[in-house]
């Protein structure tokens, strides 16, 4: 990653050293993606509960506004599964699929995530993806995907959709079933099954049959666009459309056209917290793949500069009747492994779909919407990740019920509880757990200079000191349970004249544990106890120094925890270590 | 505290012991506390925009429902002004003030309050309450003192109420100041005049004349009674009232009939944020008065006892016309002073007001608002704690902003919001603090076994070995940061094949971390530098344990990091601490 002005346009760094080579890699590449990317774009904009092209023009534009900003080499921008259902939810809250609300709704939405994550990059706040935790996200992400693949379901049978949660999807499912039609059905489950088999079989045959692991892995993920040729061939000879099954239907040919997109304040209010979740989701998925890549080709990428181009992308897409965006995973590894250079590709990727918008459309017109409800069944099953679920189960409890409760509340309440749920369960489980820390008596290990938990080792204790480690750091959360656990412990031992609190582990005391140890410190000396310090790390310390509270500290602060036992037992002139620790 | 029953219904454990003597002393105490809770009753039931029995009913049947659950043996329980002014702030958002509806809201608010109460008591949650911090309820209670000191400065004037924000009181009292009544002026700042002296002059002058020290501040508090008996005397004679003074009124004779609140589902879901907001102040104001109390006498309170016992008096409130009360400070200092041994004296502080409702009301009809309001505002002037504000700022700017925003937000904005505000604040504030670990290359510091900053201190380092010390503990929102961190200081030492992570101060590794760890192993692997782990807490290594992360770890886990250093100086064959790091 280069210094100057290209940290803020990557472009100058890329397009300085861009030649013919890089050219024509870059155009290998946005071919392959383009073949790839048709009938994803179309999937998605049905899956948004939006018309095709939408799904077509988001897939032009921001993929150009992407190029210069984006600090990802090989990122590819486009509609992804995930973003495409959050939409729906948002924009299927206040208009109804179908109407021109909800496609200026989801063409604002857009925008709005655009310019958000514009303002996020600026403020430099890409850090705010770090609150999502990895289970989290994962939970959210398998959830979305068992939520998705069941949304298409009515698809596959060619009954009416019904249902935004599991619950309602099955029940709608259930209550229309009867009413399958069985051409569609087989056309579906036709598609499902061979793009299931092209993706476990097509790859070792075409090993098998000469060719290199890349192309061949390459060649497979072309079998969607092969699936929508076949069917539409099939529905065009067959007049399927007269035999009830549901077809892509007319397709406005050409580009779209550049607009403002329709502002009303209530519409504003209403998407505002649905674009910050896309926005946040979008990013974090969006960086993972890009730091997944950049790191196979040890190149770098700066998250507040990819919310830039994620922005300007979503901007563009606001721009020309498109729809949210962000960095797809199969897509962007697709990109890579055809040997993508720079964000060049991208652009060219879009020039691919803009001829397919000029020239294709009239072609897809007969494309049956089973195939395409297949092709994202079969895209967003990858995406459920049971083996993930078992390692943090097997690791965490804590992790494991945030996860949980994200798939949970996901599965039934819909994308936007899950996101919050999430993210509220992780950061209270991990403030509930910082506000009960670790709180230890310690002893000093014989022949030694190391102190330890006397509950772990079979260590020398002094009847006259009481040495507590905290392993923790001290704020608000946290600075109660202190005095609590402290007043217990002393409690417990009447012959106790000194206390020392051992601080290796704490980073920092805010003004409210600053508050409790005043205030302990006062009871203890009530008490006749003096408290000390030990290993207060040197941030810490300084601070403390600021305030007067050394000043009323009724004992000492000592450098190392041996210095201070060996200090107050030359003082309380009692022989130093009498009694031992019992090993337990 | 005992265990046992007794720890669920402390009454056990002192009606046991409870004799003659306890019996004399917590009757002496109730007189006082009788005295002094009367005026305030009405006058913050006054500010709740209430009619003044409400006042008095709320100060009867909650003290006789504390007294056997609360675990504080000195408690006074009753209305107090925070929590006054919050229940006008979220009454006054679904029914107008004087009308049956804002009556029937502010019972089912205790009532509701009261449950929540009982039910986190239950639960165990007290430690909810630790989630505000020092600062931000301290900057809340500033405010909240600012906010109704000049909520009552138009009862001084005599002119109508308006606005419940600083600006909107200001302005209102700027638009109708022309009509201020001089007589009710007169009678305001008198008694602002002659509490203000009481507070500063009287308790000397007693103990001049001979008193004790405890007698004379007891009788100073008696203060605002006698500026009550006072205006009344004289509005009465006067007819003051024909003057266009504003009195209190008629009052209702008699005891609360015991009643079920009214309960709409509507107004529930409006009540129930406003009823937690007001359960979570109400009960760290009163534990921290308990706290303080309690450590005087080597008591102990039980947080979640406290719950359930404000619980059961808020209930009791709910059930008899009452509004939400807790426990409040000066009224209990003047308990514990005046020699209040058990929760008695609180049951025996309600028959006294209940006398005072059957007997004195008639008395009350004749009392100005003016000397109400006066009252009030010298009491809450001694909650605006403007030394808090000084202190917190020299120490740390984070807990600063959080109480700045907690103060300019209530002020500008109301109480639920200044809550909401600081508390969001603290805890996004805590999260972004360790969200950005303090991360340290160590050296050995020569002669020792002890490693330290190399950029504060002289220590020795070696070329191919890099030491990094974290200074937190790694979760979701820092483990992505490490990763960053890592990569960044390998990237500057091309000579380095070992990393040693020092992980004394890291007090716990969640999932999200795990993840990152694995990753920073993996590509320090590919890029042939082995990651070694020192000084892992016993805990943490048992759960890593439980991982296959050990397995791939490249390096080793040393229990010290002066054994890492040795054994791998030794390994690499070359010269062990070949170089030295300089002292900055």
């Amino acid at each position: 990653m280069a210094g100057g002005p290209a940290r803020f346009l990557p472009i100058l760094a890329w397009a300085r050293t861009y030649d013919r080579a890089t050219f024509a890699s870059d155009l290998v590449a946005a071919v392959i993606v383009t073949v790839m990317l048709i009938p994803q774009s179309l999937a998605y904009a049905m899956l948004a509960g939006l018309p095709p092209e939408v799904g077509l023009y988001a897939s032009i534009l921001p993929l150009v506004a992407y190029a210069p900003f984006g600090s990802s080499r090989t990122l590819a921008v486009g509609p992804v599964a995930v973003v495409s259902l959050m939409t729906a939810a948002a924009v299927g809250e206040i208009a109804a699929r179908g109407t021109a609300d909800y496609l200026a709704a989801a063409i604002l939405l857009a925008f709005l995530s655009g310019a958000m994550l514009v303002l996020m990059g600026l403020f430099r706040l890409g850090f705010l993806a770090d609150f999502l935790s990895h289970p989290v996200i994962s939970g959210f992400i398998t959830a979305s995907g068992i939520l998705i693949a069941a949304s298409q379901l009515h698809h596959l049978l060619g009954v009416p959709a019904g249902g935004d949660t599991l619950p309602g999807i099955v029940a709608a499912l259930a209550a229309d079933a009867a009413g399958t039609n069985p051409i569609t059905l087989a056309i579906g489950l036709g598609v499902l099954a061979f793009l299931h088999v092209a993706r476990s079989r097509l790859k070792p045959l075409l090993i098998g049959l000469g060719l290199a692991n890349r192309p061949a892995d390459i060649a497979t993920r072309a079998a969607p666009i092969l699936a929508v040729a076949v069917t539409i061939l099939l529905a065009n000879r067959l007049d399927l459309g007269a035999q009830g099954v549901a077809l892509v239907g007319a397709i406005p040919r050409g580009l779209p056209a550049p607009a403002l997109p329709h502002v009303s304040l209530d519409m504003l209010s209403a998407l505002a917290v649905p674009a910050f979740l896309i926005s946040l989701v979008g990013f974090v998925e969006s960086v993972s793949v890009a730091r997944t890549l950049a790191a196979k080709r040890r190149q770098r990428i700066a998250p507040d500069q990819e919310l830039i181009g994620l922005g300007f992308a979503n901007i563009a897409a606001g721009l020309s009747s498109g729809y949210p965006v962000t960095g797809g995973f199969a897509r962007s590894v697709v990109n890579f492994d055809a040997g993508a250079e720079t964000p060049a590709a991208g652009a060219f990727t879009a020039l691919g779909i803009a001829l397919a918008a000029l020239f294709l459309t009239p072609l897809l017109a007969d494309l049956p919407r089973a195939t395409l409800a297949a092709t994202i069944i079969v895209a967003v099953l990858s995406l459920v990740d049971l083996r993930a679920i078992r390692r943090v189960l097997a690791y965490s409890k804590t992790d494991f019920a945030a996860m949980a409760a994200t798939i949970l509340v996901t599965l039934l309440w819909g994308v936007e509880p899950g996101v919050v749920a999430g993210v509220g369960l992780s950061l209270f489980l991990h403030l509930y757990r910082t506000s009960r820390p670790h709180v230890a008596v310690v002893g000093r290990v014989p022949g030694t200079e190391h102190f330890r938990n006397v509950a772990r080792h079979a260590v020398i204790t002094e009847p006259h000191i009481l040495s507590i480690r905290v392993d923790e750091s001290l704020y608000f959360a946290n600075s109660r349970y202190l005095e609590d656990r402290i007043a217990a412990l002393v409690a417990e031992r009447p012959d106790i004249r000194h206390v020392i609190l051992m601080c290796p582990a704490v980073n920092e005391i805010d003004a409210s544990a600053l508050d409790s140890l005043e205030e302990i410190n006062r009871r203890l000396a009530e008490a006749g106890i003096a408290l000390h310090l030990s290993e207060v790390k040197g941030p810490v310390m300084d601070r403390l120094r600021r305030t007067d509270f050394l000043t009323r500290l009724t004992g000492q602060t000592f450098l190392s925890q041996h210095a201070a036992v060996t200090t107050l037992c030359a003082a309380t002139g009692g022989p130093a270590f009498t009694s031992t620790g019992a090993l337990k």
